[in-house]
């Protein structure tokens, strides 16, 4: 007798983030929205200038299912893109701006994208990645105020485009919370990067999460050091939205910068790698007063503890996060138990390096036996793979059917790292099986530099592993062995890398020899890891 | 090519509440969830009885889409009925403790209940309940320490029923979010009460609104003084599970011993109708020590001005909030405003009086022409119905088509609520269209008590409005027109009103004289309003 009830308009909403633009744009139309430079802008503003987007870009002929690329710096235009496409039912694919031509290229044709928005700043690299395009995609130039070179690429600059549109362009949900949102490719790891699709009811029910994980009051006021092209914000710019908070724009991290801002602003929450805070709190001490009470969340790796330690005298608190672009960036969280607080920093600082537990409204995260799926025994010491379930997980990855059916054996999604889980049910990452090195946030392939160098005309065989580094987390160290008779220095090696590979990507350190195998001829990594950790700065 | 990603174990989870139990019993086991007296659970206890009460009702013949009812106060019983029938896919019906036998019959027989929990208290009700039943549910007696007397109507009683359950019962969660949790009758305002159906989505997506609007932290404690039978307990059972909270049971309201837990078991949280805040504000001094920080919400009207600069002292912060049963309770908060903190008390208890704004969760509240649906002009003075729409709105009426056509006709739940809205987008209740006297938290239909009234030979015709009471808020009063030679004394009509309805109905006042019509007959409300708030409280 229950099941006679149905949906209708009343009773079913699709989840989706629009909803939550649409309140702030209402219940808080005055209300601080945008900070960029000189510029400030309201909710009602944002909402307006959303709806002239989605109007202009449904007259240059975007529709619902189309994607629409962007490649940005967290400026107001990255914003306004992470919901003027949703208006249309297009999908928003935010390029990281790190990225070489080819890869772009590549993405742009993969994605299909139909419009790509440039900044200027990125115009160079974005000239030569168009050039490279199968089917290139409509260019509109954003001319942020902040940057005086570049050619533009386009034929209509962004605001002269808002210009064509109708600021009371009538929006409403998609018809399926299910549909796609946005479009984030990972480096992935082996091969072409992988199309990460993300759906409305992810993006909103994370959106959501961020909130509840973090304890954020409505009105925060958000300094946008994370970029916006990593899992979308970690889903920030809905979560924003969703609070009717201030989004303070920052084109890159500079850390004067950033503590200026923080304090002219009363910044109360700002996201980023390890490099991010330790960079801040490594500043001379006139630059950081005025903190207290902010909030920073850092993943790809917890803070050691002298960061914690001086995090915590500005006042600063920070919280360790865990995830991948596949669950919509941090899906678990560390939460500190009121019991550490009597501990040594030392270890709190272990403590809290743990991946910790799923975030509230992800289903579940466990450690579980790749084979049998099994969850391993909760005793800090075997080891299994991370893997989530849950609604903030990704729709797939796009075009791709064998990826995805890989990503989701068993039922749910394989992480690909390995960990071990605490009495409590906290879990810590042991290591990663599939060889990412992570570099000031950013994820670098390891097979990918690997190929790189490989194709050198004088390379045997290369390894590429990743190397502890103060500032930047991890950077790749390179063991490169070399066909007989055939000599390369480091130099050369060094030029070969950075002309095939995105800056970050280039190995910092060159070491030439033979490689360490397995009887099989596997190369035995892990050597080479302990190599790469010993060996000297000066060396 | 978005389209071809479809849903799987890894990236769909239906939302339901019960994941809420699971992540509370798996993260945080020996974390204190329910105290009673001297009882006390922790999370994996709670989560193991409710394994065992569900596995107990399966072997009782309970199965998805049956309706398992309950006659209980606020104790641990009630908590694990939230969880417990809804792993089966069954249904919870919480009963009003404060209802006739009559009603409580054609509730039991309306909802097909399969099982009913009774406490002791309430067996001579639900005796004669039972014995006006046309099915007859099963009976499971719970046997509360705090209670002495009261007879057995079953053959088990509760915790010898758990005993019989398995604690390591495998629970999922339903097969679509969409199915139904939980059954709520309304008082209704015509006719026989009205069934509320609420499925899982709307119960997980409210249980999360309450953290977010109520900005609550994690693992807060919380009092149990608003009835768990109400919208079942505005969600708070599960909302507390989402938080891993401590709920501190309470049978009854007293003052004295709510002020007593509250300061022993540090409550951060609890809600109520006015009738409970005016009571605590109103307690001698020295029982309202040790109360700072705590949070109240507080619905069906906003408390007067002296009530909030009490509790304001008290250091107790009240939110007013507004809903009704078929928006799962409180769906819109009337937010203060930071700027509102400097002006005097009586301004603020005018603004704090408005019906605010909907839920973050909640998609939309509005104030529209209930013919035309064009939402009023905001100008603080034009009247509309206040409509909702949005996931936290029922499923529709149990075997009621007609009236849930009604009641979302247009694509909007109407509430017959009628409103303005200011210029800031808040709305604030002038009327209610459905003549509802709300008293004491509990809505009573103007229309049963003047059925019951006219039933009494003497009587003519009656009417019944809301007068106001400072300590209820309104009681009824009622408006007698006798039959030409008959008479009635006051005395003889309460008699009649007191065997025919629930004790909270009767009128507390009766004025007898000819009622003033309109030219076609409908008796004027307005002018018996205005006549019942003039009667001086002597007369």
């Amino acid at each position: 007798m229950y099941q006679d009830l149905g949906r209708n308009q009343a009773n079913y909403t699709p989840l989706s983030p629009l909803s939550f633009l649409r309140k702030a744009a209402t219940v808080h139309p005055q209300r601080l929205a945008v900070v960029h430079g000189e510029r400030r802008l309201n909710w009602a503003q944002v909402q307006a200038r959303c709806r002239r987007l989605a109007s202009a870009l449904q007259r240059m002929g975007v529709a619902e299912g189309d994607t629409v690329a962007a490649l940005l710096p967290n400026t107001p235009a990255m914003i306004e893109l992470h919901f003027a496409p949703a208006m249309l039912g297009a999908v928003l694919n935010a390029l990281n701006t790190r990225l070489d031509a080819e890869t772009l290229a590549f993405m742009l044709d993969h994605g299909e994208a139909k419009v790509v928005f440039v900044d200027r700043e990125f115009s160079p690299v974005m000239k030569r990645a168009l050039a490279l395009c199968r089917q290139a995609p409509q260019v509109i130039d954003v001319d942020d105020a902040a940057i005086e070179e570049g050619e533009f690429l386009g034929e209509i600059e962004y605001e002269a485009l808002l210009e064509t549109g109708d600021p009371t362009f009538a929006y409403g949900l998609p018809g399926d919370e299910w549909n796609a949102i946005a479009l984030n490719y990972t480096s992935g790891t082996t091969g072409d990067p992988k199309g990460v699709v993300y759906h409305h009811r992810g993006a909103y029910l994370n959106a959501v999460a961020n909130i509840i994980d973090w304890g954020m009051p409505p009105h925060p006021v958000y300094l946008w050091t994370l970029p916006m092209f990593h899992c979308n914000g970690w889903c920030f710019p809905w979560t924003m939205a969703a609070v009717a908070g201030t989004q303070v724009c920052l084109r890159r991290f500079d850390r004067k910068q950033v503590l200026e801002l923080m304090r002219t602003h009363g910044v109360t929450h700002y996201c980023g790698a390890p490099v991010v805070h330790a960079a801040l709190a490594a500043a001379p001490e006139e630059l950081k007063q005025g903190l207290a009470g902010v909030k920073g969340q850092v993943a790809g790796a917890a803070p050691p503890a002298a960061v914690l330690e001086e995090m915590e005298r500005m006042g600063v608190e920070i919280t360790h996060v865990y995830g991948l672009t596949e669950v919509y960036g941090p899906a678990s969280i560390c939460q500190p138990k009121p019991e550490w607080a009597q501990l040594p920093i030392d270890e709190r600082a272990e403590l809290n390096s743990r991946q910790g537990v799923a975030c509230l409204l992800q289903e579940d995260m466990q450690v579980l036996d790749p084979d049998t799926l099994q969850p391993v025994p909760w005793d800090g010491a075997s080891v299994g793979e991370i893997m989530f379930r849950g609604n903030i997980t990704m729709k797939g990855y796009l075009k791709n059917p064998r990826a995805t059916d890989a990503a989701f054996s068993g039922g749910w999604f394989r992480t690909g790292d390995l960990a071990v889980v605490y009495a409590d049910g906290n879990v810590k990452i042991r290591d990663r099986s599939k060889d990412v090195i992570i570099s000031g946030g950013e994820n670098i392939s390891s097979l990918e530099v690997e190929d790189v160098l490989c194709r050198h005309p004088s390379v045997l065989a290369a390894a590429v592993v990743a190397r502890p580094d103060p500032k930047w987390g991890e950077t790749p160290c390179a063991f490169v062995e070399l066909k007989d008779e055939l000599d390369l220095s480091p130099d050369a090696a060094l030029a070969h890398c950075r002309q095939n590979l995105a800056g970050f990507k280039v190995p910092k350190r060159f070491v030439f020899g033979p490689l360490p195998r397995t009887a099989t001829g596997k190369v035995q990594k892990f050597a080479l890891r302990d190599a790469a950790r010993a060996l000297t700065d000066a060396e």
